[in-house]
């Protein structure tokens, strides 16, 4: 597949993951209701950052390998499942995507009334004072960094040519879910830092001074998966479904 | 597949969608309790809808295509995908099995003492007022466009021949599902001409009033996706699983 | 597979649909937390309910089809997929599990201090005065007969030979969760007499008096769709994965 | 494979299993939100436990066999699906990847201003007053040997080559969910001896005492699934999928 259209589906794809999983935050997380919230929570947030995965691996995977995010393609290259000349391309369309979708989100979002685009937090990243827990930046650090590596494991593992076919999709969706599920309260998540560019844009301040921890830890974590994951799996196996189609 | 059960099952589904989507917010989604409310709330509602089309397009994609969806037919059509003479049949058996469903819906959810179906909104879409949000008309008709472009990008990419067989449903259904994890604070959450009528016909006033957008928006979003797709895609793929028997 | 292996793999699996559905209602549904509810409301009970057919589904569906449920074995046998020879069998062994679900639950639910088993409903199926929303007898037995005829229909069209391979436990599994995230107001959702019954023994009363309409009214459903699946999917299919093993 | 890569594989999934399904709950099960609750509630830590080990079944099945549990490897060994000889290993590194991972998950939580681990619970399980609900050590006991069998039950079934390929890791993991629906507030849910033993280590006290319980009661269960499924199913299946690896 041309590299023109990889980066367009790329570009695409990150869109869907900025705009429905931080759309989800943004617009759904907390809504009130007359007996008891119907707000989705965290538990909807998680389900919908996994499930913009799972949707664009299926829609996409067979034209750009739906990385959606720079730590994936540094982790992919890294275990030699991803020509290295691709990486930044593909970051610069991941980023690009990211910051559309943020664009478009804010555009909707500010059409409640009474909406405080800064006051409400966007969705960012961050720690210490801007961790929804108010976690240190030491707890957030690691917290990213053991998020992001074992992200990069399970999609090296689920795209590994000796698991089963068609279903590492679900895998690695599901396992951005489960990844939400247990970090939202440390860091809002990340494990990717173009998700956290493209709303930081549109807070700045220390959304934008803090960015630095979301591109460090992910890009750290998804290393250590890369040099670890062909170690425990013994011969370096061909990459099959969601990354065979980024080496094309 | 004779057009006259392609039809039918287009109507089966297109209830299911209906009846069970709109049934699970207007009967479950605020149930109070004891302890804290029961009620499944936007997840549950959500979760809901997404299973309508990931149970019907396994039961029915062999022999409809399980579109659902006014806006999926043209989508569809717009790609090359599925016949266009057979576009406002379906959307005729779509719409016929959205107003049963509501019919349906309506006379359990009057099974309740006290219930107003009218002041219940009774599961409709709207902007403004009707918004549960109050969103305005213009960020609820950005978000329906965009919504109803990628929820058909996914289609048109997790049915290409390339994808994985089989995941298809998954895939779809699920993406309809993170759809309405984002929008129902702004929308109520449409994407589908067919589900937003069969409810509003029976609750009137502003509902039909607003009901032209979740016919418009819809399908412009379906036709930019119909054309997007193919060109990231490149080569025009051949129809497979969901959509192979709707061509059938 | 001989008849005795197939019942008690039915009674095994049936004994984990009630105790893992009707378990995650009395033990979970309703758990205070000192933040706010920790309890899984009526979404978690969906859920339970929906995976444990899903799990017994891929853990005996090459043994007895595993249907699980009375309505199940009707609705199959109405459609030319089971043998009617095997219908009462099938349907003793579903009972006997239910019930002994409900005896093995009842001695973990008295386990907590205070637990008062009739005052709890014991997630008995009612209408009227023990319908978790008061809806009548009319729209109770509407909504049982309504749900079952989809949930069946779901299942013949997902184990149908011409669906993907494979994927009918997930689609019938998600389709029972779907099937509680509506119903549970209305009549705490049967669909499934066996279901029913095993609770309603525990609990007497009118648990007992009004469990007539949950086997009368499922069973409708049941046969409804045997006789309209084969109409609208045309030419009688050979039955495939889930239901194929019943009738080796 | 060579076993040395096995037990790697067993310790990095069984770490995630610990710290994803324990991170959940001692993380966000109780968040606080400013309309309601956004914590993800024992929905979301079911969701998290379920998803560790769906996730690690599609990445390290096919190096290890993905057991993550010394009740799965007592009970496959029983079942004549693993070798005997490999059962200690396999639980010592289990046993490790359990205690690390609660070492970890303590470094990130005490990065909470006021974080209490020991008064927190630190998702450590337990009978009595140690129980989410009080629940008596009886009902404790009965409920940890029947969550555990069945989940065997359903892992011998959804590996056994007739079993449709490629499915089990869904199966599996979503079992694990659905246990934890119906028993987080009896024991706060094991079925896992390593899973209980990595958040004891670091809480003391009574959360030691009671250990003994979920070593004995999923070993139990396990066994009685190891040899009633064999019967159940007829001539003894040749082991697949998740587990066939585990024996190469």
């Amino acid at each position: 597949m041309h590299l023109s259209k990889r980066l367009a589906a790329e570009l695409i794809g990150t869109f869907w993951l900025v705009f429905g999983g931080c759309g989800s935050a943004v617009l759904a997380a907390n809504f009130a209701g007359p007996v008891h919230g119907l707000g989705i929570g965290f538990v909807g947030v998680s389900l919908a950052f996994g499930l913009t995965v799972l949707t664009m691996a299926y829609a996409i995977g067979h034209i750009s390998g739906c990385h959606l995010n720079p730590a994936v393609s540094v982790g992919l290259a890294v275990a030699g499942r991803f020509p290295a000349r691709d990486v930044i391309p593909y970051i610069v369309a991941q980023v690009v995507g990211a910051v559309l979708a943020a664009f478009v989100l804010s555009q909707i979002a500010l059409g409640k009334p009474g909406f405080d685009l800064v006051a409400s937090g966007f969705a960012t990243n961050g720690y210490g004072d801007h961790s929804p827990g108010h976690y240190t930046l030491a707890a957030a650090f690691i917290c990213e960094v053991v998020m992001t590596a074992f992200f990069l494991f399970v999609i090296l593992g689920a795209t590994d040519t000796r698991a089963p076919a068609g279903f590492a999709p679900i895998a690695i969706g599901l396992c951005l879910t489960l990844v939400h599920l247990v970090s939202i309260p440390v860091t809002n998540t990340s494990v990717n830092p173009a998700r956290s560019t493209g709303p930081a844009l549109f807070v700045g301040g220390e959304a934008i001074g803090q960015l630095w921890l979301f591109w460090v830890a992910p890009i750290i974590g998804a290393v250590i998966a890369g040099v670890i994951y062909p170690v425990v799996a013994g011969k370096k196996p061909e990459g099959q479904a969601v990354s065979a189609a980024s080496a094309a």
